[in-house]
């Protein structure tokens, strides 16, 4: 399988580079240094590619999640530890996830990505569990409709997508202090 | 420039209904009902039609925040009205917006789109500055870096983008209501 995670790793660097919808079947095939014929061995198609790269992330994240919400805490730590979880992973998966996250789209009109999908569902909707809960045992308001407080807290956090580089930009572990604060008491003072 | 409007129009649908990604320069022209060459004579390639598409709502976009921050309101006020400026704008917009955020990827290799980066620069440097002003007035907490705090709260309106559907879902103004809470004041009760 050596040669299927060289494939993946030249994918992910051709399309971080020219982007999906910029990127062919044969400009991966030329990255990794076969032809278009030796590739389709490995892989049917972009997509196919695509569904390697960001499935199993994304799998961790769901897992992760689901770890955090089975164990006795308050609903305030499991709140920073689901935080800690999704925005940990901008650090060592950065590339993979960015690619996923920023070229969601392409998947929508492909049934392949169906399997994707539906683990995206399940770990926003496991997010809702989490506000659901808190609201359920009094840490959290009750007034906020628990959907949108969760594809808020998801829409802060996705966005990294568009702007963040670990590299240059602020350290993840700001990033989780500030949003956790945020989330939980505001911006105001 | 009825036709222009026309084609405009169409060409939404079409992304609409394809993704960008999907859709070729020939699915608009078949779409409008005129031929590959009738379309050239009004849009040299899909890239500007999508500039087209984006760059005045982006504009008014701009425009309304820059205008916000001209007035003499608190910084809580001015928050307010910037929320109902970006997420009112997913209501009658709500298709050209939805592309162009959705497709935000595909100008990244685009020189045609620097104008519309710009927009969005410019955009984004004056929620920053909108922070700034309430942390140096005492209004918001001074601990939180502006950028992560107005990248976070664009993360939260734009990801509507990616799940918001104003005829189905929550009205845009409980969208509003509890995204002006959670970010001034949390979800902790």
């Amino acid at each position: 399988m050596k040669r299927k995670e060289e494939i993946i790793r030249r994918a992910v660097e051709v399309f971080e580079q020219k982007g999906v919808s910029g990127s062919s079947f044969e400009d991966i095939a030329e990255a990794v240094g076969i032809k278009r014929e030796g590739l389709y061995y490995y892989f049917r198609d972009r997509a196919a590619i695509l569904v390697e790269i960001t499935l199993e992330p994304s799998r961790n994240l769901l897992k992760g999640l689901q770890d955090i919400l089975e164990t006795n805490q308050s609903s305030e730590a499991k709140l920073r530890l689901a935080l800690e979880n999704h925005l940990d992973r901008f650090d060592p998966n950065y590339l993979e996830m960015a690619v996923a996250l920023r070229e969601h789209h392409i998947y929508e009109t492909n049934e392949e990505m169906e399997i994707l999908r539906q683990v995206w569902k399940q770990y926003s909707d496991l997010w809702i569990k989490l506000i659901r809960e808190g609201q359920a045992s009094g840490s959290f308001q009750s007034s906020q409709n628990p959907k949108l407080v969760a594809y808020g807290v998801l829409g802060m956090c996705n966005w990294l997508s568009r702007w963040y580089d670990p590299g240059k930009d602020i350290p993840v572990t700001e990033v989780i202090d500030t949003y956790f604060s945020m989330i939980l008491n505001g911006i105001s003072r």
